[in-house]
């Protein structure tokens, strides 16, 4: 593609509404333009990044037995009420009516639809296993889009289904799903870690998150220098505690006005906050439920909710803590509470002549003892996890890390498969619910992800197999161009793909595009080497540059190619 | 693929919900499912199919200077209030409101959202001329959705649009496009006519239909056999006709008693329906308009509210009649018309001495004469064509057809550019709009339309430049599996795409799908022939067929791929 004639819009500047990196870059160097809120243009040199990622995913995906369909986007609501996801899915889902009033939703996802395919189509074990997937745009209506195309409202994804027997089989299409999606991304030149995750509200049981480690991530993961131990905060275990040394004392109330927080109450009594026992009420419909944490532990809603086994778990309001405690927020404590249940973490049942609130205004306790002076309920995991925490495989403490989230595996198990009637007989003649998984990948989010991996404070710097061009030819003058074609024309038509900037402008917008843009081998055309019969061949990554006579750049180029394997 | 893994759910009979050829060989053949009306799943089949009609299409926008981007699906409807379309484009257009309320459509198609892109990047003559295209799915809610993806409401489309800075350069980029589409189609096996068409609610002036000739079309053409004349019925023009010989005779008016159509009047006065003159009556806001065509002829709607400038315009009601001629319908005549706008087609200002209704219940007048009983206030073209009619560039008696659209390309003009302000710098500085065409191609559309003109009572018979697959491998037994697995391995290293029957079913099975699913190239290994150390291939058009020794076969299935332009 020759720059006068290409659509390639760079900016000077960065517009206002970019945050990140990756955002920032996309807009300078012309590979994105909104549209409106989280909905965007994607211009050529976009459209080719993303062809090639989409050409590495069909590859793994058909490798692994993934067989390519096309779901509509447009869904009829009466598959979405048998799961009952139509009413769970909430303000993020998009829906429409068409001319007859009949409902309909923009696929925030296509379990519903695909296992409805299915259940028409499959009714022998004999059709099963199936991996069908396909790769077209995705609608959620998110309350806050940011960040760019990482977080938009119509964004492109691969979603494959996994259809098996039985958990083996499932056990087995996850195994060659998680061996696919690392190859996706390793060849995207991406290093992401597949993180053990919480499946939330689509159901089933195991889960990974494939993260991409970068500080503007929404992912906050812990993960093992050690062994192989990676998760995602929410899921993450914690180990239990060895009980403290020491002997119970007597249970004492001291005065505390005004010291509310753990901050307060541990600073007013001169210890540390690892001494206090933090007890928050929560409400899931009529029951009350108080969660014990250590005063430095944060509790982890998602552990919680999945304890109490509701989606449904909100903080207790103002009204119900004083009526329950007795006392306003702040004094709350497990000793006397009655009609709540007391959901208790490891950490504080390892504590000795810890400190909680007395439930009265303005007064707490000393020396409380779980056993003596609080019976719980279930004392469990409820903790949020953090770097330096002890690895729940090997004991070494963990490290952490932000991220990105570009895929996801689930094994979903039979939840939509009976919800639609997805039945197929065994060799026995017994009618048996298909067991399913599903595989998402973030198309777009990984293109952004690729930059916010792959940049320099120039611009970006994108991996030979993603690149937009596999080569930049800058010509610096007129007379420079005619050799600049004639190597355009050269590389070409050998199949290597080239961006030539034959604009009628200075060196340094020229570089400075050039760097912006960010194609892995630049050509530099200019009177000083091309005195000595030479041209520049650089590597955007910097790790190579050389002169090269013309006649020497073919054969380079191609050798640059192959070894960073495009 | 092999079809014991692959999702192939082929059907014995036809469903019911399918009409024409191409949908009933989709359903059967496993090729298309149906999700909601209108509304389809794509399986794997149909999906290799679209992967290369798209590769195709690609190849020659690129070729042609097109650069492929992708725009939202989901355009705000800001973008369409300016353009007027909102509301223009009433039910058939799919709308929807966010989380905060904010109103979207789902594009039908994308010239507002391109021309504001473009708007806000393109500022200068040397940034012109542009060519961008995308291929995704359009939405139309179609009142009546049918014919399976012939006619969806959701489907994909290829959209190119031209940006020039003057007419000149639009003819030229209209120019590229007619040729490109005319490849396009050529390379899809199609045989296809450009049609002249009508430009109807789009805008602009020039516009072709690309017509795949085909019963079930819903197009209906008119074109000559001796010349390039090719237009849609109702853009096709109509000679002139001269004036009859024969002297005026006295306006005479006769009784005719209950005789209203052109039918019943022509028998009950003896004489043929091109005598008589054909008065109807319209009404475009305040006006009513009569128009002349004569009793043999059909008028034309198109052509009519083009010359009255007006998208509204409706056949006047029986009261509106009454009124305006004193007479009930099917009495109404030119003659002592009042407060009518008279246009009068060509053929009718030709008659000498024609019949009319009299304005007067039960009653015609005979003989009567433009010019002398009643004056036009417009003599021009306003019937429909037939074929029979006179060539209006060579007047060979034209052949009529019908067909199936599946590419228009359109001489926007500057109607887009001017609403959204969409303007450049010409090299004198001064301001200019930018001058549009647009230009489409149903995708899918394109895959049945195929269908419709390759297929046979077995099933369907692809091109080899669109097929599924290039070699389907029928292996008979278990004994020619080994062979059938190998010849499967040798073909597809070596590039060839192939489909293995190795299905356990009886060979009548195996034969029935081959020629349902219509991959050209079929190689049967059965034991008869095996026994003399040959397998059988044969071409599914049925034009080759022979028995070659196992080593012979890779070479002469490239050969016959090669010949047949894949």
């Amino acid at each position: 593609m020759r720059m006068t004639s290409g659509f390639i819009p760079t900016l000077r500047e960065t517009p206002a509404e970019a945050e990140i990196p990756s955002h920032k870059l996309m807009l300078r160097a012309g590979f994105l333009r909104r549209a409106a809120a989280g909905i965007y243009t994607y211009l050529p040199l976009s459209h080719r990044v993303l062809m090639k990622i989409m050409q590495i995913i069909r590859e793994e995906m058909n490798a692994a037995g993934g067989q390519e369909i096309l779901l509509p986007i447009v869904q009829p609501a009466e598959l979405w009420h048998a799961t009952g996801r139509w009413v769970d899915y909430g303000e993020e889902m998009f829906r429409l009516k068409d001319r007859h009033g009949r409902e309909f939703c923009l696929g925030p996802t296509h379990e519903e639809i695909i296992t409805s395919l299915v259940q028409g189509e499959v009714s022998s074990y004999r059709q099963l296993p199936l991996l069908l997937y396909q790769i077209q745009n995705k609608y959620r209506d998110e309350i806050r889009p940011r960040f760019g195309i990482m977080r938009g409202r119509e964004f492109i994804m691969k979603d494959l289904y996994s259809f098996d027997v039985d958990q083996r089989g499932l056990d087995e299409s996850y195994q060659k799903m998680y061996q696919a999606y690392s190859n996706v991304f390793a060849r995207c030149g991406l290093e992401t870690k597949a993180v053990l995750a919480d499946s939330g509200a689509i159901g089933g049981s195991l889960t990974h998150e494939f993260v991409v480690l970068a500080d503007c991530g929404e992912a906050i993961i812990v993960y093992c220098a050690n062994c192989d131990y990676a998760a995602n905060v929410e899921k993450a275990e914690c180990r239990p505690l060895p009980r403290e040394d020491g002997e119970p004392m007597p249970l004492e109330k001291v005065s505390t006005p005004g010291q509310k927080t753990i901050e307060q109450v541990a600073s007013f009594l001169g210890i540390a906050p690892a001494r206090l026992i933090k007890t928050l009420l929560y409400k899931s419909d009529d029951e009350v439920i108080a969660a014990l944490v250590r005063g430095d532990h944060e509790l982890n809603e998602v552990k919680l909710a999945r304890i109490v086994g509701t989606l449904q778990l909100a903080p207790a309001d103002e009204e119900t803590i004083l009526r329950v405690t007795g006392a306003p927020a702040g004094y709350c404590g497990p000793v006397g509470l009655q009609n709540v249940r007391l959901i208790v973490d490891h950490a504080v049942a390892a504590l000795v002549n810890g400190v909680a609130g007395a439930n009265e205004e303005d007064a707490h306790l000393l020396n409380v003892n779980m056993g003596r002076d609080y019976e719980p309920d279930l004392v469990t995991d409820i903790r949020l996890v953090k770097a330096g925490d002890p690895c729940p495989k090997c004991g070494t403490a963990l490290l952490g890390a932000r991220g990105i989230e570009v895929g996801q595996i689930f094994q979903l198990g039979t939840k939509y498969s009976e919800a639609l009637r997805a039945y197929y007989l065994d060799e026995k003649g017994e009618q048996k619910p298909i067991v399913m998984g599903c595989y998402g990948i973030g198309v777009t989010r990984t293109m952004a992800s690729i930059i916010e991996q792959h940049h320099d404070e120039h611009g970006i710097i994108w991996p030979m197999s993603v690149a937009p061009f596999h080569v930049h030819i800058v010509s610096l003058g007129d007379k420079e161009l005619a050799l600049a074609e004639e190597l355009y024309e050269q590389l070409t038509s050998s199949g290597v793909e080239v961006l030539l900037d034959d604009r009628d402008e200075r060196p340094g917008v020229k570089f400075k595009d050039a760097d912006l843009i960010g194609i892995p081998i630049r050509i530099t055309i200019g009177a000083k080497s091309l005195a000595e019969g030479k041209v520049e061949l650089k590597l955007r990554s910097g790790e190579w540059e050389g002169k090269l006579a013309p006649d020497e750049v073919c054969g380079k180029v191609r050798e640059l190619i192959a070894s960073k394997g495009a």
